[in-house]
């Protein structure tokens, strides 16, 4: 089956697999409609959580806007996430990984519906500029103004060509002013410093409303150089078709709904921000770069997409966990060739960035530090708390994961704290008074952990598979209430069990303990009359 | 309210709160009854666990038993705990530390109905001695034998007189001798060592189906020598009625369902094990005492009652955190002096002591530390893994904590690892082809983290409470899935806020931000044309 050729497909698509709510309501963009979605993220479990299409947008000045909103869409969840790549939840990281190894070259096309309706030029503001779309304010009572939160900007490394996609929050300074809130080692802060030593302005656009590749990409940590549209194009399978800009050397996806193109000045920086982030606190004023709106595209009618993003868990987040569950995963286990390595979790709550779960079975002892010394060396700003464990736990349940951490663990043999890791956007690292710089002073540390059994284990203490089978036959024929089994839900051995052991147990089965019992008599220890030391 | 006289009283009063499940079928108390209790740890969250009463037990002999087995009657979760305090969730600390200051002395009765029938002599066995009872096997497939679970060890120090409740296995080894699993520090174990100083055996008194303060005494791990008795007097707020024992100088409680009572040899040891272990895994063979027979005393039909154990949760795990956390808070708070302590989790999933979280709001900066220091000093066995947090983190809520651990902590400044701890049936001490004494060459470690905020920080990156508010209302009148509120689920400050950052906030809201960037435009930052180093 094709890929999507649009958002629109893609909304349907969504709508399909019962992944979209509608709201038609009239909703403030500004004061309504994030805090209605934000609701998901903070009381309903993962699997109930969907895309949001608003209908009938409005805000404060009571205008109605001619665009709907779609939030969330991307990855309100693994399940929406594995929509969006047109997969099984559990192939995602294969297709990331199909994606690094195969890219597709994009397709330059002649006209595109990303360019139904052009404002340039003296017309540049005829519909508003920037202000005919809905862009919501995020996180109301904090936030200084509007920001755009799924801009994809599109921009070529001057050097070389190699074209970027990334996500980067903009904040609307006015009908055709925007922030760019982008920091080194981010690959267009890097285009920008190429231009700046140029002494040019770096051109961009911003993509908004794309098939979801685009922003699947744009939101990856990929290796620096990767032209990032050939991997959207590998994602999905289908070179993705550009259209060539306006008023800049840039191409973009033919079929997006928005695009803004512009130029970022070098020559000068502005101040953006505060504006939610995803650490679950807001991330205060910046010195940013800023981007003048040259000409605006889109489709006939088109749909505002935004990313909901902020407190973890979160759109961000999940989209964030998912591609570093992607990287990390072939990293491990192709790139320093640890056979076995199982799967990478990031946890959504921690970021998607800072909790690390890397389930393994070991072929040797020294199996589980190497894979957290590769944790170590991928990326500074990642895993401030790694924890290797074994086959048998369950990352995604938490008390699995603490069930390794207390009884497969042993703190002073099994933990290591390194340093020279960059705490980004974690007020933590260093004073909310510091910003600038100091990672240079305050560099950040983190905790890597192998919570393995280092030696056999006795089984595990559940009943055997056969009765807890039975057993949950009687629940069910009992009428009790629906079971969600977790891991482990039946006894298994690791390695420790003797034959006496399994003897014993055995007859313990038919009734006949007592015949251990007498054994036992018959082996009793006499102990010495004198009193021990101590007593 | 007067406090319960009996099990009896406590059975009615669960049926009352719709917290127990009676089971009519006939089930095997060998293969059947713990898989099927089983089940609701692995498969049900705890607010829908239920005491589980038996009344039709047989084995695989066939056999049928007088008695019906009472499972998961304490502590099955937090709410049935608080129905065996007679008390709410919320007041189970404070009626813990009320019974540690305010212990009311034992009454000794003349009879009871604990002695409605009574074996002894030569007719001890008439009734077929212990397998009158149908005492289950608790991890078929693995247990060696059927162990009394909810046996309640009343013992006395042989020199202070100081009478101990406490709660250990004892393996079904014969008609009329029983393992019994207590190593050195357990209070039996002092009693014990101190009668073979003398020569002489030790006197003891299984008590099974009391009122269920006596359970919850016995299972807490209080000081040495407080009259055991009289705490459990304390936590009902009545005197508990004692009888004298048949054949041993011990009185018991005179409404128990059944006691047995007998001696304890000092001469001699026997294995016992392996058995299911909190751990979660199965905990191998050890040397211990064991225990002869001299009389059993029942009432008319008793019920046998039996405690939920071995892998965690379970409902073993829940009397170890509930009296856990309410010693803990008890002695950081009172013992300590530590104002700032609001709570002390203990996490079920790790057993209910391996890991802690101790929630406070710091009066210094010193107080986390302080907090750490004091778990540290309390017991060398629990705490493996100890965190405080901030007043405003959700300690029942693992993404919280995680969010704590990610964002308020960085590993070298606040983690300090100390040794000297004792791992005890935490399998990742030692092998366990050295079991014995190898806590001398193996201490343990632990692992304790200020995961607190060190200064203020930017709000947290959540809407205003004001418009979740209005949000949830949409949210409901949309008939969206119910939510389950998270904490947090608002944006708040934490000290870091300026006047200027409230000011454009309030701007953005009225539509004003323009002004915002006009401002930022005035004020933008002109840079030098030279790259920078490295560029």
């Amino acid at each position: 089956m094709a890929y999507y050729r649009d958002l629109r497909d893609h909304v349907a698509a969504l709508e399909a697999h019962q992944k979209l709510v509608r709201i038609k309501r009239p909703i403030n963009k500004d004061t309504e409609l994030y805090p209605l979605v934000r609701w998901q993220f903070r009381g309903l479990p993962e699997e109930k959580r969907k895309a949001f299409l608003f209908e009938n947008v409005t805000d404060v000045t009571e205008k109605h806007y001619r665009s709907s909103v779609l939030l969330a869409c991307h990855a309100a969840s693994r399940e929406v996430y594995a929509i969006s790549l047109m997969c099984q939840p559990a192939e995602i990281a294969d297709r990331w990984a199909r994606a690094q190894l195969s890219p597709l070259e994009p397709e330059i096309v002649r006209s595109g519906p990303v360019q139904e309706e052009i404002h340039l030029g003296p017309n540049l503001l005829e519909h508003g500029g920037i202000e005919e779309f809905p862009v919501p304010i995020v996180t109301p009572g904090f936030d200084n103004a509007p920001y755009f939160s799924a801009a994809n900007f599109m921009t070529k490394d001057p050097d070389t060509g190699a074209r970027n996609i990334g996500n980067y929050r903009a904040m609307v300074k006015s009908r055709d002013r925007l922030g760019v809130c982008s920091e080194p080692p981010q690959h267009l802060r890097v285009h920008w410093e190429r231009c700046k030593a140029r002494g040019v302005p770096l051109p961009a656009a911003i993509v908004i409303g794309a098939s979801p590749n685009i922003g699947l990409t744009a939101t990856a940590k990929l290796p620096y150089g990767k032209d990032e549209v050939a991997v959207a194009g590998g994602l999905s399978g289908s070179a993705v078709q550009l259209v060539k800009c306006q008023t800049i050397d840039l191409e973009v996806p033919a079929t997006a709904e928005i695009v803004i193109e512009g130029l970022i000045p070098t020559d000068s920086l502005e101040r953006e921000a505060p504006f939610g982030e995803f650490s679950g606190f807001m991330g205060m004023e910046k010195i940013s770069p800023y981007f003048n709106v040259t000409c605006i595209c889109h489709r006939h009618n088109p749909i505002y997409n935004a990313f909901m993003g902020e407190f973890p868990p979160s759109e961000a987040t999940k989209l964030r966990q998912l591609s570093n569950e992607a990287i990390y995963y072939k990293f491990l286990k192709h790139d320093c060739n640890i056979p076995g390595i199982l799967g990478v979790t990031f946890l959504e709550s921690c970021a998607g960035l800072s909790y690390t779960i890397i389930r393994m079975r070991k072929s040797h002892p020294s199996a589980a530090w190497q894979a957290l010394n590769g944790c170590a060396a991928l990326n500074p700003q990642y895993g401030k708390i790694t924890i290797v464990v074994d086959d048998d736990i369950d990352p995604e349940d938490q008390d699995s994961v603490n069930w390794a951490l207390t009884f497969r663990m042993q703190p002073e043999r099994d933990v290591k704290i390194i340093s020279g890791r960059v705490p980004m956007l974690d007020p933590s690292g260093f004073p909310p008074t510091e910003q600038d710089f100091a990672y240079y002073s305050h560099p950040g540390s983190a905790i890597l952990i192998d919570a393995t059994r280092k030696w056999d284990y006795p089984p595990v203490s559940l009943p055997r598979k056969d009765f807890m089978e039975k057993a949950k036959k009687i629940w069910e024929e009992e009428g009790l209430p629906t079971l969600t089994p977790r891991t482990p839900w039946f006894g298994y051995s690791l390695g420790f069990w003797s034959d006496q052991n399994q003897a014993e147990a055995e007859l313990a089965l038919r009734g006949a303990h007592y015949e251990t019992g007498e054994k036992l008599a018959r082996e009793r220890i006499k102990l010495d009359a004198n009193p021990g030391p101590g007593q």
